[in-house]
């Protein structure tokens, strides 16, 4: 599986989904294409899917938010009979290395988190209509949806056969929706993830699996008039969209990528990439009148679409690289600009998504497994959503003072309000209380900080970056650091900046990322799994898997 | 490493630990034996230990805390030149397996938070002397000390090398109590777990790793005298201790143990031990003071220190033994007059104990990585401490109206105040309160059921247990969940009982059981670190681990 994975799509390649826009209600249907698969060695038969199907639903969700904010329910449901999603393909887990599993169920679980925040962030509220089968990942869809509607008739149901038919976990946010979400009682659960054939009916809703069991007879019929009745009890105000034109991308033989904005920098030898985010080179529109005229073409949005594509084409594509360097270059006070038009219409449906889109590439970027650095250069612009970078990253250095034959403007932090709190992390605090965790008093003597030029010698005594360093050391720390980085093992690294990031309280998010999915990705290292007799092996060929019985 | 491992010592055995009692503070000293691991083929040089070593540890701070009351402050400190503790053998844990690996981590860690919250629950507060190198294991043996001193001589420091030495984490709570614990800054703890050699001196206390640092000269007397400060200002009051005698207890061919109240069983084809507490034969004390005549020998105690020993041994001895049955028999009503003069006297420092020490025992339940189930026969005693029980196992089948030729007492359950908080999780709920997470209102309406007595029916129905089953149904139900449990993925059960069995929020101590250690488990099983080339089979060697540097 060495092919190179492309995250840009567009409804014209769509192989997997169709949409049907009726105003303010979205069909959303899901219809796999069995010889769509991303891969060779296997067929994604009954509506079950692959990293691609996934690629696409994200794209969907994102055009949802920016093409249409006309729409305030999206109805997910099948275009096929008898089944609803059959969940992840198995054969193609049987036959994917540990590494893309890993990033498959890490990508999968971001675009579930994307549509069931859709309601809160953006008025899109996602519901499930289902009818057939709706097991494992595809009960998993239906649970990041925020209604859940079933039919009665004998074969629909709701299941999570992962346990006992394939030795794994329902790692795709399951076991946590269930019982923190839908608050199934956790005996309830333990039966529920224990039975092959799932749960229908009635007590489907007593055990709090689904919202609501409808007749089959009318149960289309009910599911468009819920729908409607969604939409209608909305606050959401109508819009017309902006169209998400493709992305400016060039990539070189050694695998550069240059977009219009944002250039990524490959080091092989040293193990890295390096991400340099420029700064703008217009002014900030001065109305929100002017921000839609430019459409995708504005400068934030823009940037945040390529920083988005970089980190998942690095996540996926480049996994011998541990290590991401994060750059900036240009004016910080045009960045705040255009933040700044944003914040001031916050309530302007695409200045909010414009927000909402970089709280959710800044996450993406909290939650790439690869060891992260930010360098605050000269000339640099960590300001608005590009400061958060500085408290993503594992580590930062800043240039302290002149360096000898850099005429670039002094290196510099400028502080924003959006610092503290419109770009919250997984845990639901600003990267800024995470950082100072414990220590409110630090977070709000920042906050009277905000609007000052910080050079480097305060903002290391802020505790805004970990080194500051002058013309005679910075060469050396920083090529000592990166090389001692690469020399760690990967999975030692990766465990523990999982740890170290998100102090302080958890959420449904976090303990997606760090709990169920650490026990997912143990268990998909195990023998009873994966090994030549393990159940993900033996799948469909009719011989149960062997498993070692021994309890860790 | 098959030998049988027994967590029953007493001091007169101690080969690795001294304690000097002297009134209110008592020091405690790390000096282990390198001869004495528990198993063959590693020496414990420089203080690091083996899970022998985590034996007597775990039975000074029980012993402590009951038989040695008068004690408000405990010194851990190093009785060895130049080291306090280098942590964890390494020898050891390249040569352990997978499952002993993580059992060790598993009963060291919930040593650390015995030892961590004696200061809360029952005024014994543990502090740290660092005189030497503390590094990885024994920098998170100080770090589950609420106080830390350090002296500044230039070999003394505080470190955790896991990372960069060994490719595997600081898994004993060590990531989590520096974000958490700490409120170390997020990458000042990133540079601080890559360093090797650690951090000393002032630098020490400015990146909040220690408290204290203190100049060596002075720091035995400095120490003393903080330790009797922290005494002085405690509000514990003084007491002489009861002492605990060796457990009666009997092992049979078959693995069977008979305790005095507690009674394994070892069904070894199917897969499941079966553990039964018997009620009291006698009735409970009239008075504390009677209490404390029966000393160890009274009821409660007695069956929570078999209980736990029961569990432990099951855990590291009995590892194909994938379920646990809870069965209980005898007179609910003489159980609550037990519990009942605990809580009455929950200020004597007794009392108090019992109380404190089976909430530890039904969080060692908890935390169990194995298919947990009750069985709620006829004459059985689910109450009390044993109701906990019930809502500590993932599933529960209750005994509904009389079955042919048993003449026991019809199967209830009773409730008792301190089912709402007395006996609370490691997430800081009460049982009832995760199980009915969301739905606070189920959990009031119970409180009115205080001191009732509920049949099947209704406690089916108040969703006390899982399953009613009648005469006709039970024997059948009962032995298909059985043979379904066993047929199952002991690695997927683990899992997803990690997940399920914890709903709602977080604390250190979940983080630590849940996110840390599925990290660390997951690391534990990468090549980077167990591989033929892996850092743990390569350390001692002056050849650094190769590893894999493809990044999951």
């Amino acid at each position: 599986m060495s092919k190179v994975i492309d995250f840009q799509t567009d409804p014209s390649k769509y192989r997997h989904w169709k949409v049907e826009y009726d105003g303010e209600v979205a069909n959303l249907f899901m219809d796999v294409d069995e010889k769509g698969g991303l891969f060779e060695g296997y067929e994604l038969k009954l509506n079950s899917y692959d990293l691609g199907v996934d690629i696409e639903l994200a794209d969907i969700v994102q055009r949802m938010r920016f093409e249409h904010p006309e729409v305030k329910v999206v109805v997910m449901q099948s275009a096929k009979d008898k089944v609803f999603c059959a969940g992840a393909n198995i054969r193609m887990l049987g036959g994917a290395s540990h590494a893309h599993k890993v990033n498959f169920c890490k990508f999968t679980n971001e675009t579930r988190n994307t549509f069931e925040a859709a309601e809160v962030d953006s008025g899109q509220k996602y519901m499930a209509a289902v009818k057939g089968a709706c097991a494992g990942g595809g009960y998993e869809l239906a649970l990041a949806c925020n209604y859940i509607m079933l039919t009665n008739d004998s074969t629909s149901s709701v299941a999570l056969p992962e346990v006992p038919l394939l030795a794994v976990l329902p790692g795709t946010g399951g076991l946590t929706r269930v019982t923190d979400k839908r608050k199934v009682r956790r005996d309830l659960a333990d039966v529920f993830c224990s039975v092959e054939e799932g749960v229908r009916g009635q007590r489907a809703v007593d055990w709090k699996l689904v919202d609501e069991v409808v007749a089959n007879s009318k149960f289309d019929e009910v599911v468009q008039q819920r729908a409607h009745d969604f939409a209608a009890a909305s606050s959401k105000t109508g819009a017309k969209g902006i169209s998400l034109k493709p992305l400016e991308r060039k990539f070189s033989d050694d695998g550069a990528i240059t977009y219009s904005t944002v250039e990524v920098a490959i080091d092989r030898d040293g193990g890295r990439a390096i991400i340099t985010v420029n700064g703008p080179s217009e002014p900030a529109p001065d109305t929100v009148e002017a921000l839609y005229a430019q459409g995708c073409d504005s400068y934030l949005l823009r940037t945040a679409r390529e920083l988005d594509d970089a980190i998942l084409h690095l996540r996926l594509n480049e996994r011998e690289l541990g290590l991401i360097v994060l750059r900036t270059q240009g004016d910080a006070e045009a960045i705040l600009a255009h933040e700044k038009l944003l914040l001031d219409n916050a309530d302007n449906w695409l200045a909010n998504e414009i927000l909402q889109y970089w709280k959710r590439v800044l996450k993406r970027v909290d939650m790439t497994s690869r060891s992260l650095v930010a360098l605050v250069e000269h000339g640099s612009c960590f300001a608005g959503p590009l400061a958060e970078l500085l408290w993503a990253v594992d580590r930062s250095y800043m240039m302290l003072e002149e360096f000898e034959g850099d005429n670039r403007p002094l290196a510099a932090l400028h502080l924003s309000g959006s610092n503290f709190g419109t770009y919250p992390m997984g845990n639901d605090l600003s990267r800024l209380a995470t950082r100072f965790w414990g220590d409110p008093d630090a977070v709000d003597a920042l906050r009277d900080r905000v609007g000052e030029v910080l050079e480097a010698d305060e903002a290391e005594e802020l505790g805004l970056v970990t080194y500051a360093f002058d013309d005679i050391d910075w060469e050396d720390e920083v090529r000592i650091f990166m090389e001692e980085r690469a020399s760690f093992s990967p999975d030692a690294m990766t465990g523990m900046e999982a740890n170290l990031r998100f102090a302080g309280p958890e959420t449904m998010e976090t303990r997606i990322f760090g709990r169920l999915t650490a026990w997912q990705n143990w268990i998909f290292q195990r023998p009873n799994a994966v090994g030549e007799s393990g159940a993900l092996q033996r799948y469909g060929t009719g011989i149960r898997g062997e498993y070692n019985m021994e309890r860790v």
